[in-house]
């Protein structure tokens, strides 16, 4: 599990990173946007869930994965370019991975399976919010098409198949399998919220 | 007490939802601004008291109540229109509700009475706040009009008569009553704060 | 110490009020930016550490203190000008001042030093990021020079010197010397951090 959210740390921040880049931040920024976009959807969490201090900070791995991905994204810059779709599949893997872990935590601290749902989803696109307030955009999940959706179902799901009885690593694999899916889909087809406007 | 909470934070979630729909945000989005203006105070409120998880994550009614007011939005948009004037007259009595709750909730944590003020005020304009943060404008509540400032005074008159022997009902009562006065007599008159360009 | 941390919490809550009158903001903006600027970083931190209510809400001494700058700016504006290169020796004060005191309050909880470093940073320059997102402006700290990087210099600097055996009085003036003589160098000099386009 431990090594699962590792690599979605890596993914997330190396996204963080890449919009530093994209806003002509400095290399502090970039370490900032780095660490805020992969740990900050935790930290929330953790802050919610008064689990304090927050595991990224107690955990002394995660903060180094994130730097680590924001210092390659720096050092790379101009000299190498992630394709595209490989980077939406990764992303897509660590929404998946941020939604079951998030939930699977707030369901062992016996919160209410509800506010596990939406402390599962906050885990997943609480890092990428902070991370697109602190460049002043509106959030993309408030904009664009099916992704806070799908961390969503992936956490739902978690939670209907616990309910139902599922073994938790069953359950976790269900959710995280619902969100993945969902969100490739989406992708591929261009899927949007009623209402949108992107 | 419970029952004019949760009326407080329908019609929070209304103004929210509407600031999504004017924003041009998907269903996801509108949901998301419904739940952040009406819980987002009492939600900073909590964490800052260390009463965690916050109340809004323990009771589902608050957060029911604010997705029942984002769906509802969504779903009337283009249909049909609140009078402007009905809607800032709720939202002044939104205002000194969760003002009010939001001191008392404090006072009775034993906090220090200028805190619970601050707390109290903070419950009252936070929600709206995160609101305007995540559609990257300036905070109403920084440019416009006698706002905050009527939550501050009925957070303060509350305090001041606790202090004096009020019972906890009567100091109550007086104060919401001074933050709703005030906040109807700043839109019938446009007062301004000294030094505002709005 | 809390002479010094009051100090601090003067400068910088004197800057924030700066920043609004700059924004057009009315009084009551001017108060919220001086408190948010001068105790944000402190109040993200108590959270952080689970030391809640933050110690800005205990502590009378420091919101009073940061409404004094707030409406002193407030009152003197158009009267009086404070020279620039004043007001960024003050802050560059007031930098190394938060950054040893949050590095310090951490190691005392006991927390992980890495994790000490980063919220002695934190504190230090948490307080002109909610002022920059308030403000609906990229934070500076992820634009402008080095500025929280002597920070961090600063927090490193004391944690490495308790570790060396050094007594906590002389590995905090260690450490507030290295942040201040970084930002001054930085001052006089120009420096930029790589990538930043500023």
């Amino acid at each position: 599990m431990r090594r699962a959210d590792l690599a979605g740390t890596f993914v997330f921040a190396f996204q963080g990173a890449l919009a530093a880049i994209a806003g002509h931040l400095d290399l502090f920024g970039d370490l900032v946007l780095a660490f805020a976009t992969a740990l900050g959807g935790g930290v929330i969490r953790d802050v919610l869930m008064g689990d304090l201090p927050p595991s990224a900070l107690r955990d002394w791995a995660y903060p180094t994965t994130a730097f680590v991905a924001g210092a390659l994204v720096f050092a790379l810059e101009g000299h190498a370019a992630v394709p595209r779709h490989l980077l939406l599949t990764l992303d897509a893997a660590g929404l998946s991975l941020f939604a079951v872990a998030g939930t699977q935590k707030a369901l062992e601290a016996r919160i209410h399976p509800l506010s596990a749902v939406l402390l599962g989803t906050i885990t997943a696109v609480g890092g990428g919010t902070i991370r697109d307030v602190l460049l002043t955009q509106v959030p993309a999940i408030l904009r664009v098409d099916v992704y806070a959706t799908a961390a969503l179902l992936g956490a739902l799901v978690l939670v209907v198949a616990r309910r139902a009885g599922a073994p938790p690593a069953v359950a976790a694999l269900c959710g995280g399998v619902a969100c993945f899916a969902l969100r490739m889909a989406a992708i591929a087809n261009h899927w949007q919220l009623p209402g949108s406007s992107a």
